[in-house]
């Protein structure tokens, strides 16, 4: 986070706070429940959604205290998904520190994300938000399930297609996005215009960044080439890269390794090698590309200001990534 | 459901009415979704808490169509809740039908239990509650995760006792019984003072409730004797009976034999054989006895119409269960 927005002092300053609101939030009087979730609270992240959300209320009126706190609720509400996401992958680390599920066990991390999504419904429910955000809110906390679930029921599916995982990815992370900088439009009185339109950047910039996310599971340093890539092909979750491969994969040599009962590390190698073969990750790239450019055309459209100058920075810094 | 509130008919069609708006609220694109919750659901169980909610409203003005949407909130709520518990517990049959962790696994489970948490969410934000209800209802759903990971934190501990007991089920279960009889009063427009009591009234059938359930599991006929309880101090928990009977045992008999790094069944057999001779059962009837009689004075108390004599009949039928 420091380093991200470090050329940013003020909006530093606000995400720090924004921490702070947060372990404030899940402080109670069973001392172990803030002992288990601090770390990953400090471990940090970028803290790309409530940056966001107060970039985007900028755009209007801006009110600190209550901003932060919405803010404050979108991170939370991340850090919550996480937590049961890590339970469905059997992560051990995140962030770089334990997993709640590998330090304390599923069955903890069940609730403790539970915790952390009740938390964020109380938080909306302390102050006076906007009706509008608040249904949103829910549809789109609804909506995140719903395409976690069906990410989990297209697993192992060989007519997986660019189609399915679109609707996947964008209900999944840039839903979140996007209402992230309607939410903060919408709390500042922007003008409906700038609402939808910022509401359209924090999508296009979700999908793309969820895209180079998935894509750099493809690459990286020998090393560490395709080991998250591995791991995900074993589970059966099939990303872009491949799928777009697959598409290309007239001959169905691809389809055929994919349908073994049971994978051996030769057979990743041999999986890896042919969707660069038929050019998976380019064609991948170029897709995250369309929405990288379309993010940067909406921003251009937006009335001149600071948080303007700051998105147009930092919008490329955060999409180009090593790919 | 049928039999429990067959003398009631304006009631059970009511909640054949909450049953179909949970169904309506869980249906989404993704089919499978509502394919495997509908079982649940459908094999029902009494719908205490909607049932409540609906004849506190009742004890005010009563609005139909607002108190059947925010009855079946707080069913689907408690549904997400079994969900997570099975989880947890490993449990294989849920009201006689398949749970879902068994049928789908424990990671669609989380999800599809986080998926009916946000319908509550939408389900709430749809129509014009009252916003202290909002607040109260969000309250309880943290409190019913925090008492579960405090109950779950709790496991193995010989320090366990009545207060930590009684603060982990006001938590877990009677808040929400609490919850749906102060809603339903809350949204009826009841005075104040009526508020309250129906609320006292909730909170005291819901420890009762839940000591009962835990009392149970102690008794049953041979066959079944002590087969929930045997699963439950496996896993740890030990519950009102036990830790009652733990008070009694100055020898530290029982605290020895807990102690034991793995229990085989003829430890169980003599535990549960120590609970008897400490009198645990007995005294854990006491208290329950406490909060039943505490629930039939206060409602006493209510003004006299259908929803007091309904309450007066069908409360001790409740609570007079087996034991």
């Amino acid at each position: 986070m420091d380093r991200f927005w470090g050329n940013y002092p003020v909006l530093l300053e606000e995400l720090r706070d924004v921490k702070e609101i947060i372990k404030k939030n899940i402080k109670s009087r069973e001392r172990y429940l803030e002992d288990s979730i601090y770390p990953m609270i400090d471990a940090g992240g970028k803290m790309l959604r409530p940056a966001f959300l107060l970039l985007a209320s900028k755009f209007g009126e801006y009110d600190r205290e209550k901003m932060l706190n919405i803010a404050a609720v979108v991170e939370l509400l991340h850090i919550a998904t996480l937590i049961h996401d890590d339970i469905i992958d059997d992560s051990k680390l995140r962030r770089g520190v334990d997993t709640i599920q590998a330090k304390y066990g599923k069955e903890y991390a069940v609730y403790i994300g539970d915790f952390l999504f009740c938390q964020c419904i109380s938080m909306l429910s302390e102050y006076d938000y906007d009706t509008e955000n608040l249904k949103k809110m829910s549809k789109v906390i609804s909506r995140i399930c719903i395409s976690e679930i069906s990410q989990y029921h297209l697993r192992y599916n060989l007519n997986m297609n660019l189609r399915k995982y679109i609707r996947v990815i964008s209900g999944k992370t840039a839903a979140l996005f996007a209402i992230s900088f309607f939410a903060g439009a919408k709390e500042g009185k922007c003008s409906e215009k700038n609402q939808k339109l910022l509401a359209k950047i924090g999508y296009n910039i979700g999908m793309a960044f969820q895209i180079i996310d998935d894509l750099l599971d493809y690459k990286g340093n020998t090393e560490a080439l395709g080991k998250n890539a591995l791991e995900d092909i074993k589970k059966g979750y099939y990303t872009l890269p491949l799928i777009l491969a697959l598409n290309g994969d007239k001959e169905g040599r691809l389809t055929k390794l994919l349908s073994k009962s049971s994978l051996n590390s030769n057979d990743i190698k041999e999986i890896i090698r042919q969707v660069r073969i038929y050019e998976g990750i380019d064609k991948a790239i170029k897709v995250a590309n369309r929405y990288s450019k379309k993010a940067m055309l909406l921003i251009d459209k937006l009335p001149d200001c600071e948080g303007k100058e700051i998105l147009s920075t930092i919008v490329p810094k955060l999409l180009n990534r090593e790919y």
